[in-house]
């Protein structure tokens, strides 16, 4: 069986009608089969296993060190150029596909190298760096197998790799090595220029990514970026992101007393700061849920085409209310995926005196509140952190900075603190239906069908770093995850599943096939 | 010099108006002088240091026992017949002084033996053991004297004992003790019979006490009960005080999700239990402080004689404030004396995960909240208790025992158990203008005179076991307390002002020598 030439693939040609090609232009588009894509994923697992045995905690420059330089040779011996790009001890490495066409659009796939720090007491396995084969048994457990057969034998797609990084993301990076030689192996070229950077931080928040792609801006330079990174729906439904939330924390302190008061000579006279807290937060939400701060989700707009793509996802929200031990959901949006467009202010912990053993009959001096806001592209930090601050200040507090003085306490009746900053990670969005939503729409119903569609996401609510991947380039971007949703991701027991790498070499396989 | 006869006080007949005597019909009453209260109060000192001498932690029975003993000793060698009440290894002391008349109201003396625990590390002093005699310098600072002058110089009325308990209580059973002395050297006969009991477990909240006093109910029959312990107002005026606040405890818990969620993928979506908790919490007071829990105020009845009396309490609130650091107070009541008259709803502790450095970005999945709720005499733990939980339902809540089961999860929205319960100690109230209030108040101003006048509390916000000692005999109750309000109590460098010493005899030999 021979394997297509990806830029002219006669067997997609005989597939597909032909007004289909005509009206997009991408005749020189190709899927890759199953078969096909699980023969070259497999001529990959050896190199799999060695990469998963490098430890890859970013706290650890040489361990990343060591990381960096086994992917050059790796991206080296299939044909890339590659350069590690300086980034304080730990490099990011860079590579090229030979054969770059300014005729053609540029892709830039990103990926990490590094990994979440271990405790290996946790793990179900010798070591989380040395990779283990395994597979469901009959009672559900996860059962070690011998891994030979995953080498030269015949594959089961619901066999795992357990090992830290297997997901996340050194798997994503293989399937992309693994794409390329498919695509080698075929005698083509990609549709699209193919540029490659893998960050050796992401886990630590990629806190100089920025810098480091402005010192490369050039070399980087393209017209997409695509994020292998991140679990795809819990459907296993291929799935694209366009967005992410952003986050950022806010802390709200209110003031009692100068110290804590016996609370039998003081409980009735001296204001509970605890009680206060209480109050000052039920005016920021109502009792669906939805933030009441004046202007909170003004600059959220979600169009009708939105609203059909989000109704779209197949969430089974009564199975996920089952799991959260919930009878009802906050009311923001429609369903989850609107939920999500929106900001949050969210009460992520809070504190007065004690609770408990330490309980005792005082009234408390402060109270404090811990935040975290969720961002959105339009809605960021600053502009959720003033709104707060402003009602804040409406509910009758005069704001200190730091602890009230004497001064303050004999002149204000109400005083708190509150301030507010970003975690260095913003919120990011591109439209779903722009040239490159298509593209990657096309890429995958190409080769998976529109029989479930696509998982189209339009913002995820958790926070990647994709704000900061595209900065500095200013490009669309799409989030393409490609392992399963339950890999224990930045856990103990982190895991892929191998049916997902083969799919994973085929989404790549199409994305570099397909131009746009 | 001669001391008045007590029962007929020559003196007092000379310089009290005719008129005032007929009205009271007190012709027996006595005072003494401030001279003679010094002279018997010197004539104690040593003592005092002795008994200051012996450890009195109620966690050592052994230690109680030695107490007790030499206590037993004090009062035989003044004539009072005694009695060890057996309490688990810690006996009280009876005691009763001898002549006891029929015709005569009989009064019993409450006063404790037992101590706060030390910290002796804590203490400016060789041990807290080791009474010393302070005196303040022109800086403010207490500095230790010789106390050989205590014993038979010239005493200055600012000079301090410390140690532990030197205040509370064994100052004031020595004060009773000089005051007998006082009596006995006057060749009297005091007005009322004369009991007396030592709590030895009153820092313990005399968990038995009641049953003491059942066991022993004949023995200790009784007209009034007088409870010296305490301090007086702060501005040191002699303090009579009607009643105080009992102490009860609640806990509410609000649930969220079955575990703590992440925040990115879960916030505007899961409830949070913090947010709701603090929604819940507003719904109980105002933003005056007031309790807005239906009823909970119903049942304080405060008569416009009431609040004369409270409205002449010297509290200097402009100063209390500065000094607690509030603008403005909770407006429970029109002033302090009034806000302690209500039962308060006081959240002493409250947390939802975790606040600082081990903040994390979660929607949590519980937030308690602890409540002392101190009761009044007509609105005990379960009258308060059901209001607030019948509250909590009327919001919405179901309530469940412990932690929701999946059931309680799939049919309810919201989420919480609620607890309540008494500290053990209710709330105790007498009638100011009662007989005994009256005959209270005679015997200070006959003492002390009018101008200003005796400080009158009808009750003390915080909570002492007044309920736990009258419930058994079932007599009205008046509390004198005699030290200074700033003597440390509880805390390291406890003490006494000896001026305080010699007031404070005068006003134990006044109440035995007023008949009622």
């Amino acid at each position: 069986m021979s394997i297509p030439s990806p830029r002219f693939p006669r067997r997609l040609i005989a597939l597909v009608p032909a007004a289909f090609l005509l009206g997009h232009g991408l005749a020189q588009s190709a899927e890759l089969s199953s078969a096909l894509a699980e023969r070259h994923a497999q001529g990959t697992y050896r190199e799999y296993f060695e990469l998963l045995a490098l430890p890859n905690d970013a706290t650890v420059p040489e361990d990343i060190r060591k990381n960096v330089d086994w992917l050059e040779q790796a991206f080296r011996k299939r044909g890339f150029t590659t350069k590690q790009l300086p980034n304080s001890g730990k490099p990011m490495l860079y590579a090229e596909f030979p054969g770059s066409d300014p005729a053609r659009k540029t892709v830039l796939f990103y990926m990490h190298l590094d990994g979440q720090p271990v405790i290996p007491a946790q793990w179900a396995q010798k070591s989380p760096w040395t990779p283990v084969l395994k597979r469901k048994t009959d009672k559900g457990e996860w059962e070690e197998i011998d891994s030979a057969p995953l080498f030269s034998g015949p594959l089961d797609p619901e066999w795992r790799v357990f090992g830290r990084a297997s997901a996340d993301d050194k798997g994503p990076i293989m399937m992309l090595l693994a794409a390329i030689d498919a695509l080698k192996a075929g005698g083509g070229q990609p549709a699209v220029n193919v540029k490659v950077i893998l960050d050796s931080e992401e886990e630590k928040g990629s806190p100089s990514i920025s810098q480091v792609m402005q010192a490369h801006r050039e070399l980087l330079r393209s017209d997409a970026i695509v994020i292998h990174d991140g679990p795809m729906h819990a459907t296993n439904r291929p799935t694209l992101v366009f967005g992410n939330r952003g986050a950022a924390d806010a802390r709200l302190t209110v003031y009692g007393a100068k110290v804590p008061l016996h609370s039998g000579h003081y409980g009735n006279y001296a204001p509970n700061p605890a009680q206060r807290l209480a109050s000052l937060l039920a005016t920021m939400k109502d009792d669906t849920g939805r933030v009441t701060v004046a202007g909170y989700y003004d600059r959220v707009k979600i169009g009708e085409a939105d609203r059909k793509i989000m109704a779209a996802v197949p969430d089974d929200e009564a199975a996920l209310k089952r799991r959260l031990g919930i009878a009802r959901t906050d009311r923001v949006g429609a369903n989850y995926q609107e939920a999500m467009q929106y900001p949050s202010l969210n009460v992520r912990g809070m504190a007065s005196a004690a609770v408990g053993d330490k309980v005792a009959n005082i009234v408390p001096d402060k109270a404090e509140a811990e935040m975290d806001l969720r961002t959105t592209p339009d809605s960021d930090a600053p502009y959720l952190g003033k709104l707060i601050e402003a009602h804040i200040v409406k509910q009758g507090y005069h704001l200190v900075k730091g602890t009230p003085t004497d001064d303050d306490r004999a002149r204000y009746d109400k005083l708190a603190s509150f301030s507010y900053r970003s975690e260095g990670a913003d919120a990011a969005g591109s439209p779903i239906n722009s040239p490159i939503g298509q593209w990657a729409y096309k890429a995958l119903t190409d080769t998976f069908g529109t029989t479930p569609e696509p998982v189209r996401i339009r913002m995820m609510g958790g926070t990647v770093p994709t704000a900061e991947i595209v900065r500095v380039l200013k490009v669309p971007f799409a989030i393409i995850p490609l392992v399963n949703a339950d890999n224990n991701q930045h856990a103990a027991n982190e895991n892929l599943r191998m049916g997902n790498y083969v799919t994973g070499v085929q989404t790549v396989y199409a994305l570099m096939t397909h131009g746009f």
